[in-house]
Protein backbone atom coordinates (compact mmCIF):
# COMPACT_ATOMS: atom_id res chain seq x y z
CA UNK A 1 0.00 0.00 0.00
CA UNK A 2 1.10 3.49 -0.86
CA UNK A 3 0.66 6.49 1.37
CA UNK A 4 0.78 10.16 1.15
CA UNK A 5 0.37 13.25 3.06
CA UNK A 6 0.55 17.35 2.20
CA UNK A 7 -0.87 20.60 3.81
CA UNK A 8 -1.74 23.15 1.61
CA UNK A 9 -1.86 26.63 3.45
CA UNK A 10 -3.82 29.51 2.53
CA UNK A 11 -3.78 33.20 3.85
CA UNK A 12 -7.23 34.80 2.67
CA UNK A 13 -6.97 38.39 2.70
CA UNK A 14 -10.58 38.66 3.75
CA UNK A 15 -13.33 36.99 6.09
CA UNK A 16 -15.01 34.99 3.82
CA UNK A 17 -13.77 33.14 -0.05
CA UNK A 18 -14.20 29.92 -1.91
CA UNK A 19 -10.99 29.59 -3.33
CA UNK A 20 -10.66 26.50 -6.22
CA UNK A 21 -7.98 24.28 -5.10
CA UNK A 22 -8.38 20.96 -7.46
CA UNK A 23 -5.12 21.85 -9.26
CA UNK A 24 -3.21 21.87 -5.85
CA UNK A 25 -4.87 18.49 -4.95
CA UNK A 26 -4.25 16.87 -8.62
CA UNK A 27 -0.76 17.93 -7.80
CA UNK A 28 -0.52 16.21 -4.78
CA UNK A 29 -2.30 13.37 -6.64
CA UNK A 30 0.05 13.16 -9.22
CA UNK A 31 3.29 13.33 -7.43
CA UNK A 32 1.85 10.84 -4.57
CA UNK A 33 2.21 8.16 -7.71
CA UNK A 34 -0.90 6.57 -6.64
CA UNK A 35 -3.30 5.09 -9.15
CA UNK A 36 -6.23 3.60 -7.52
CA UNK A 37 -7.55 4.34 -4.14
CA UNK A 38 -8.79 6.72 -2.05
CA UNK A 39 -8.06 10.65 -1.55
CA UNK A 40 -9.52 12.72 1.67
CA UNK A 41 -9.27 16.04 1.52
CA UNK A 42 -10.14 18.44 4.76
CA UNK A 43 -9.67 21.44 6.41
CA UNK A 44 -7.83 21.20 9.32
CA UNK A 45 -9.33 23.96 11.00
CA UNK A 46 -12.85 24.08 12.51
CA UNK A 47 -13.86 27.82 10.53
CA UNK A 48 -12.89 26.44 7.12
CA UNK A 49 -14.50 23.88 4.59
CA UNK A 50 -13.58 21.79 1.83
CA UNK A 51 -16.11 20.51 -0.44
CA UNK A 52 -16.92 19.89 -4.02
CA UNK A 53 -19.44 22.25 -6.03
CA UNK A 54 -19.37 24.69 -9.37
CA UNK A 55 -16.73 27.18 -10.39
CA UNK A 56 -19.91 29.49 -11.45
CA UNK A 57 -19.10 33.03 -9.61
CA UNK A 58 -22.70 33.92 -9.38
CA UNK A 59 -23.23 30.37 -7.52
CA UNK A 60 -20.60 31.70 -4.50
CA UNK A 61 -22.68 35.20 -4.01
CA UNK A 62 -25.85 32.43 -3.65
CA UNK A 63 -23.88 30.39 -1.24
CA UNK A 64 -22.12 33.41 0.68
CA UNK A 65 -25.98 35.46 0.82
CA UNK A 66 -27.54 32.16 1.78
CA UNK A 67 -25.26 31.12 4.29
CA UNK A 68 -25.10 34.61 5.72
CA UNK A 69 -29.14 34.15 6.06
CA UNK A 70 -28.72 30.62 7.85
CA UNK A 71 -25.77 32.06 10.20
CA UNK A 72 -25.35 35.62 10.18
CA UNK A 73 -22.14 37.43 11.25
CA UNK A 74 -24.03 40.04 12.92
CA UNK A 75 -25.08 41.38 15.79
CA UNK A 76 -22.02 39.60 17.50
CA UNK A 77 -23.22 38.77 20.39
CA UNK A 78 -25.67 36.29 19.53
CA UNK A 79 -23.61 33.99 19.14
CA UNK A 80 -22.30 32.64 22.97
CA UNK A 81 -18.90 31.34 21.31
CA UNK A 82 -18.03 34.67 20.85
CA UNK A 83 -18.39 36.17 24.77
CA UNK A 84 -14.55 33.93 24.96
CA UNK A 85 -13.38 36.76 23.10
CA UNK A 86 -13.74 35.54 19.23
CA UNK A 87 -15.91 36.92 16.91
CA UNK A 88 -16.05 33.88 14.53
CA UNK A 89 -19.09 31.95 15.66
CA UNK A 90 -20.89 32.46 12.66
CA UNK A 91 -18.08 30.74 10.93
CA UNK A 92 -18.22 27.48 13.32
CA UNK A 93 -22.12 27.32 11.92
CA UNK A 94 -21.32 28.45 8.49
CA UNK A 95 -18.39 25.53 7.81
CA UNK A 96 -20.83 22.85 9.33
CA UNK A 97 -23.42 23.36 6.35
CA UNK A 98 -20.57 23.53 3.72
CA UNK A 99 -18.90 20.21 5.25
CA UNK A 100 -15.08 19.77 6.71
CA UNK A 101 -14.11 17.49 4.17
CA UNK A 102 -14.31 15.47 0.85
CA UNK A 103 -13.86 11.47 -0.27
CA UNK A 104 -12.78 11.33 -3.81
CA UNK A 105 -12.09 8.08 -5.96
CA UNK A 106 -8.49 7.97 -7.50
CA UNK A 107 -8.94 5.89 -10.86
CA UNK A 108 -6.15 4.82 -13.31
CA UNK A 109 -3.94 8.32 -11.34
CA UNK A 110 -6.61 10.79 -12.32
CA UNK A 111 -9.29 12.49 -9.84
CA UNK A 112 -11.89 10.46 -10.32
CA UNK A 113 -14.73 13.51 -10.63
CA UNK A 114 -18.12 13.75 -12.64
CA UNK A 115 -18.36 16.74 -15.62
CA UNK A 116 -18.56 19.72 -13.24
CA UNK A 117 -16.96 18.58 -9.99
CA UNK A 118 -14.34 20.95 -8.82
CA UNK A 119 -12.95 20.94 -4.95
CA UNK A 120 -13.26 24.03 -2.85
CA UNK A 121 -11.31 25.87 -0.05
CA UNK A 122 -14.27 28.00 1.85
CA UNK A 123 -12.98 30.52 4.48
CA UNK A 124 -15.30 31.72 6.76
CA UNK A 125 -12.79 33.54 9.22
CA UNK A 126 -9.81 34.28 7.27
CA UNK A 127 -7.09 37.24 7.10
CA UNK A 128 -4.52 34.65 8.72
CA UNK A 129 -2.41 31.32 7.63
CA UNK A 130 -4.70 28.17 7.49
CA UNK A 131 -3.93 24.46 6.30
CA UNK A 132 -5.79 21.92 4.58
CA UNK A 133 -4.78 17.91 4.49
CA UNK A 134 -4.65 16.13 2.02
CA UNK A 135 -4.36 12.46 2.34
CA UNK A 136 -4.32 10.23 -0.42
CA UNK A 137 -3.79 5.77 0.18
CA UNK A 138 -3.87 3.02 -2.41
CA UNK A 139 -1.52 1.74 -5.06
CA UNK B 1 -5.08 -4.38 -2.29
CA UNK B 2 -8.94 -4.67 -4.38
CA UNK B 3 -10.32 -1.85 -6.11
CA UNK B 4 -13.44 -1.48 -7.50
CA UNK B 5 -15.49 1.09 -9.66
CA UNK B 6 -18.43 1.25 -10.93
CA UNK B 7 -21.06 3.95 -11.79
CA UNK B 8 -24.80 3.74 -11.35
CA UNK B 9 -26.93 5.85 -13.31
CA UNK B 10 -30.05 7.16 -13.27
CA UNK B 11 -32.77 9.23 -15.47
CA UNK B 12 -35.17 10.61 -12.01
CA UNK B 13 -38.14 12.01 -14.59
CA UNK B 14 -39.39 14.48 -11.87
CA UNK B 15 -37.04 17.32 -10.79
CA UNK B 16 -36.68 16.20 -7.63
CA UNK B 17 -36.87 12.31 -5.93
CA UNK B 18 -35.41 10.52 -3.05
CA UNK B 19 -34.43 6.86 -4.59
CA UNK B 20 -33.18 4.07 -2.18
CA UNK B 21 -30.58 2.46 -3.95
CA UNK B 22 -28.68 0.50 -1.52
CA UNK B 23 -29.45 -2.69 -3.52
CA UNK B 24 -27.48 -1.29 -6.35
CA UNK B 25 -24.27 -0.39 -4.05
CA UNK B 26 -24.72 -4.20 -2.27
CA UNK B 27 -24.66 -5.70 -5.68
CA UNK B 28 -21.42 -3.73 -6.37
CA UNK B 29 -19.95 -4.59 -3.23
CA UNK B 30 -20.62 -8.40 -3.91
CA UNK B 31 -19.44 -7.92 -7.12
CA UNK B 32 -16.33 -6.28 -5.79
CA UNK B 33 -15.47 -9.77 -3.89
CA UNK B 34 -13.82 -6.80 -1.27
CA UNK B 35 -14.44 -8.39 2.72
CA UNK B 36 -12.81 -5.81 4.62
CA UNK B 37 -12.24 -2.16 3.59
CA UNK B 38 -14.21 1.52 2.84
CA UNK B 39 -16.61 1.94 0.18
CA UNK B 40 -17.20 5.50 -1.09
CA UNK B 41 -20.50 6.10 -2.75
CA UNK B 42 -20.78 9.98 -4.59
CA UNK B 43 -22.51 11.59 -6.43
CA UNK B 44 -20.93 12.63 -9.70
CA UNK B 45 -23.14 16.02 -10.36
CA UNK B 46 -23.25 18.81 -8.18
CA UNK B 47 -27.22 18.70 -8.10
CA UNK B 48 -27.56 16.02 -6.58
CA UNK B 49 -26.36 14.07 -3.48
CA UNK B 50 -26.12 10.87 -1.94
CA UNK B 51 -26.94 10.44 1.92
CA UNK B 52 -27.91 8.05 4.66
CA UNK B 53 -31.23 7.87 5.97
CA UNK B 54 -34.23 5.92 7.17
CA UNK B 55 -36.50 4.60 4.16
CA UNK B 56 -40.03 6.03 5.65
CA UNK B 57 -42.29 7.89 3.15
CA UNK B 58 -43.28 10.46 5.96
CA UNK B 59 -39.62 11.62 6.70
CA UNK B 60 -39.22 12.02 2.54
CA UNK B 61 -41.73 14.11 2.71
CA UNK B 62 -40.31 16.61 5.53
CA UNK B 63 -37.20 16.39 3.89
CA UNK B 64 -38.40 17.63 0.81
CA UNK B 65 -40.81 20.43 2.55
CA UNK B 66 -37.22 21.27 5.33
CA UNK B 67 -35.36 21.82 1.85
CA UNK B 68 -37.76 23.97 -0.49
CA UNK B 69 -38.39 26.25 3.14
CA UNK B 70 -34.09 26.32 3.34
CA UNK B 71 -33.54 27.24 -0.19
CA UNK B 72 -36.97 27.60 -2.45
CA UNK B 73 -36.80 27.00 -6.26
CA UNK B 74 -38.87 30.17 -6.79
CA UNK B 75 -38.20 33.10 -7.47
CA UNK B 76 -35.78 31.88 -9.81
CA UNK B 77 -34.23 35.50 -9.95
CA UNK B 78 -33.35 35.01 -6.40
CA UNK B 79 -30.14 32.80 -7.84
CA UNK B 80 -27.52 34.50 -9.17
CA UNK B 81 -26.38 31.15 -10.82
CA UNK B 82 -29.80 31.44 -12.27
CA UNK B 83 -28.53 33.85 -14.56
CA UNK B 84 -26.06 31.68 -16.66
CA UNK B 85 -29.14 30.12 -17.63
CA UNK B 86 -29.95 27.76 -15.95
CA UNK B 87 -32.60 27.43 -13.07
CA UNK B 88 -31.27 24.80 -10.75
CA UNK B 89 -29.70 27.63 -8.30
CA UNK B 90 -31.53 25.72 -5.17
CA UNK B 91 -30.43 22.34 -6.09
CA UNK B 92 -27.08 23.34 -5.54
CA UNK B 93 -27.66 24.79 -2.15
CA UNK B 94 -30.33 21.84 -1.22
CA UNK B 95 -27.46 19.24 -2.18
CA UNK B 96 -24.76 20.83 -0.26
CA UNK B 97 -27.32 20.06 2.66
CA UNK B 98 -27.69 16.56 2.10
CA UNK B 99 -24.22 16.02 1.00
CA UNK B 100 -22.22 14.51 -1.60
CA UNK B 101 -21.07 11.44 -0.64
CA UNK B 102 -21.07 8.55 1.83
CA UNK B 103 -18.17 6.25 2.96
CA UNK B 104 -19.72 3.26 4.15
CA UNK B 105 -17.03 0.59 6.24
CA UNK B 106 -17.05 -2.88 4.55
CA UNK B 107 -17.02 -5.60 7.17
CA UNK B 108 -16.96 -9.19 6.34
CA UNK B 109 -17.93 -8.73 2.79
CA UNK B 110 -21.00 -6.87 4.14
CA UNK B 111 -22.08 -2.82 3.96
CA UNK B 112 -21.03 -2.25 7.63
CA UNK B 113 -24.39 -0.27 8.88
CA UNK B 114 -26.74 -0.25 11.54
CA UNK B 115 -30.71 -1.11 12.04
CA UNK B 116 -32.18 1.09 9.86
CA UNK B 117 -29.43 2.83 7.52
CA UNK B 118 -30.28 2.94 3.80
CA UNK B 119 -28.48 4.76 1.32
CA UNK B 120 -30.07 7.12 -1.09
CA UNK B 121 -29.83 8.96 -4.15
CA UNK B 122 -31.10 12.39 -3.67
CA UNK B 123 -32.16 14.44 -7.02
CA UNK B 124 -32.54 17.85 -7.02
CA UNK B 125 -32.05 18.51 -10.94
CA UNK B 126 -33.60 15.57 -12.57
CA UNK B 127 -35.59 15.00 -16.08
CA UNK B 128 -32.08 13.36 -17.37
CA UNK B 129 -29.55 10.71 -16.98
CA UNK B 130 -27.25 11.49 -14.09
CA UNK B 131 -24.66 9.12 -12.56
CA UNK B 132 -23.44 8.08 -9.38
CA UNK B 133 -19.75 6.30 -8.44
CA UNK B 134 -19.16 3.31 -6.08
CA UNK B 135 -15.32 2.93 -5.36
CA UNK B 136 -14.31 0.13 -3.11
CA UNK B 137 -11.06 -0.27 -1.60
CA UNK B 138 -9.96 -3.11 0.45
CA UNK B 139 -8.97 -6.87 0.24
CA UNK C 1 -3.30 -4.03 4.58
CA UNK C 2 -4.38 -3.65 8.05
CA UNK C 3 -8.13 -3.40 9.34
CA UNK C 4 -10.03 -2.85 12.85
CA UNK C 5 -13.39 -2.97 13.71
CA UNK C 6 -15.06 -1.63 16.87
CA UNK C 7 -18.42 -0.54 17.83
CA UNK C 8 -18.67 2.39 20.83
CA UNK C 9 -22.20 2.16 22.76
CA UNK C 10 -23.54 5.38 24.07
CA UNK C 11 -26.98 6.18 26.45
CA UNK C 12 -27.21 9.78 26.86
CA UNK C 13 -29.73 10.64 29.49
CA UNK C 14 -31.04 13.24 27.36
CA UNK C 15 -32.58 14.06 23.94
CA UNK C 16 -30.01 15.83 23.23
CA UNK C 17 -25.92 15.93 23.50
CA UNK C 18 -23.11 16.64 21.98
CA UNK C 19 -20.00 14.25 23.95
CA UNK C 20 -16.37 14.72 23.20
CA UNK C 21 -15.44 10.97 22.02
CA UNK C 22 -11.77 11.71 20.60
CA UNK C 23 -10.03 9.89 23.54
CA UNK C 24 -12.41 6.78 22.74
CA UNK C 25 -11.47 7.08 18.60
CA UNK C 26 -7.95 7.51 19.63
CA UNK C 27 -8.24 4.36 22.04
CA UNK C 28 -9.59 2.33 18.89
CA UNK C 29 -6.36 4.02 16.79
CA UNK C 30 -3.74 2.77 18.88
CA UNK C 31 -5.04 -0.55 19.33
CA UNK C 32 -5.11 -1.01 15.89
CA UNK C 33 -1.82 -1.07 15.29
CA UNK C 34 -2.71 0.62 12.19
CA UNK C 35 0.43 3.83 11.47
CA UNK C 36 -0.84 5.07 7.97
CA UNK C 37 -4.21 5.24 6.59
CA UNK C 38 -8.13 6.35 6.84
CA UNK C 39 -10.03 6.17 9.94
CA UNK C 40 -13.98 6.62 9.60
CA UNK C 41 -15.95 7.31 12.33
CA UNK C 42 -20.33 7.04 11.98
CA UNK C 43 -22.65 7.15 13.57
CA UNK C 44 -24.50 3.75 13.08
CA UNK C 45 -28.21 5.40 13.70
CA UNK C 46 -30.64 7.62 11.58
CA UNK C 47 -31.07 10.18 14.24
CA UNK C 48 -27.53 10.98 15.30
CA UNK C 49 -24.52 12.54 14.14
CA UNK C 50 -20.37 12.39 14.37
CA UNK C 51 -18.55 15.51 13.89
CA UNK C 52 -15.75 17.47 14.29
CA UNK C 53 -15.53 20.95 15.71
CA UNK C 54 -14.14 22.64 18.70
CA UNK C 55 -14.68 21.47 22.43
CA UNK C 56 -15.98 24.86 23.98
CA UNK C 57 -19.19 25.25 25.54
CA UNK C 58 -20.93 28.26 24.51
CA UNK C 59 -20.32 26.88 20.84
CA UNK C 60 -22.27 24.03 22.04
CA UNK C 61 -24.88 26.14 22.81
CA UNK C 62 -25.19 28.31 19.87
CA UNK C 63 -25.26 24.68 17.54
CA UNK C 64 -28.14 23.55 19.91
CA UNK C 65 -30.32 26.57 19.50
CA UNK C 66 -28.99 26.64 15.89
CA UNK C 67 -30.45 23.31 14.77
CA UNK C 68 -33.94 23.84 17.17
CA UNK C 69 -34.05 27.10 14.67
CA UNK C 70 -33.36 25.27 11.50
CA UNK C 71 -35.80 21.85 12.63
CA UNK C 72 -37.81 22.77 15.98
CA UNK C 73 -38.47 19.64 17.84
CA UNK C 74 -41.92 20.99 18.52
CA UNK C 75 -44.52 20.82 17.24
CA UNK C 76 -44.84 17.02 16.54
CA UNK C 77 -47.46 17.49 14.12
CA UNK C 78 -45.33 19.28 11.89
CA UNK C 79 -43.57 15.89 10.86
CA UNK C 80 -45.08 13.64 8.68
CA UNK C 81 -42.34 11.17 9.97
CA UNK C 82 -44.39 11.73 13.31
CA UNK C 83 -47.15 10.12 12.10
CA UNK C 84 -45.70 6.69 12.70
CA UNK C 85 -45.61 7.12 16.11
CA UNK C 86 -42.40 8.60 16.63
CA UNK C 87 -41.80 11.70 17.91
CA UNK C 88 -37.97 12.29 16.12
CA UNK C 89 -38.99 13.69 13.02
CA UNK C 90 -36.71 16.88 14.14
CA UNK C 91 -33.62 14.41 14.69
CA UNK C 92 -33.42 13.24 11.57
CA UNK C 93 -33.27 16.56 9.79
CA UNK C 94 -31.00 17.85 12.90
CA UNK C 95 -28.64 15.04 12.37
CA UNK C 96 -28.45 15.70 8.33
CA UNK C 97 -27.27 19.42 9.05
CA UNK C 98 -24.52 17.98 11.41
CA UNK C 99 -23.57 14.99 9.69
CA UNK C 100 -23.10 11.41 9.91
CA UNK C 101 -19.48 10.91 9.79
CA UNK C 102 -16.28 11.79 9.70
CA UNK C 103 -13.29 10.18 7.97
CA UNK C 104 -9.96 11.32 9.53
CA UNK C 105 -6.66 10.71 8.21
CA UNK C 106 -3.84 8.25 10.29
CA UNK C 107 -0.32 9.05 10.11
CA UNK C 108 2.33 8.26 12.24
CA UNK C 109 -0.15 6.47 14.34
CA UNK C 110 -1.90 9.75 15.29
CA UNK C 111 -5.63 11.35 14.55
CA UNK C 112 -3.44 14.00 11.66
CA UNK C 113 -5.09 16.67 12.93
CA UNK C 114 -5.54 20.63 13.15
CA UNK C 115 -5.01 22.26 16.82
CA UNK C 116 -8.87 22.59 17.65
CA UNK C 117 -10.05 19.51 15.53
CA UNK C 118 -11.98 17.26 18.28
CA UNK C 119 -14.70 14.32 17.07
CA UNK C 120 -18.53 14.88 18.60
CA UNK C 121 -21.18 12.24 19.03
CA UNK C 122 -24.18 14.26 18.77
CA UNK C 123 -27.58 12.97 20.12
CA UNK C 124 -30.47 14.05 18.75
CA UNK C 125 -33.25 11.56 20.51
CA UNK C 126 -31.02 9.86 23.62
CA UNK C 127 -32.79 8.61 26.08
CA UNK C 128 -31.29 4.29 24.72
CA UNK C 129 -28.48 2.70 23.61
CA UNK C 130 -26.97 3.94 20.43
CA UNK C 131 -24.03 2.96 18.39
CA UNK C 132 -20.63 4.60 17.00
CA UNK C 133 -18.38 2.54 14.37
CA UNK C 134 -14.66 3.07 14.33
CA UNK C 135 -13.34 1.42 10.92
CA UNK C 136 -10.07 1.80 10.05
CA UNK C 137 -7.79 0.64 7.19
CA UNK C 138 -4.12 1.19 6.84
CA UNK C 139 -0.93 -0.18 7.33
Amino acid sequence: MRTYRKELWFDIPTRREFRNITPQVKACLDESGVREGLLLCNAMHITASVFINDDEHGLHNDFERWLEGLAPHEPLSHYQHNNTGEDNGDAHLKRTVMGREVVVAVTNGQLDFGPWEQIFYGEFDGRRRKRVLVKIIGE
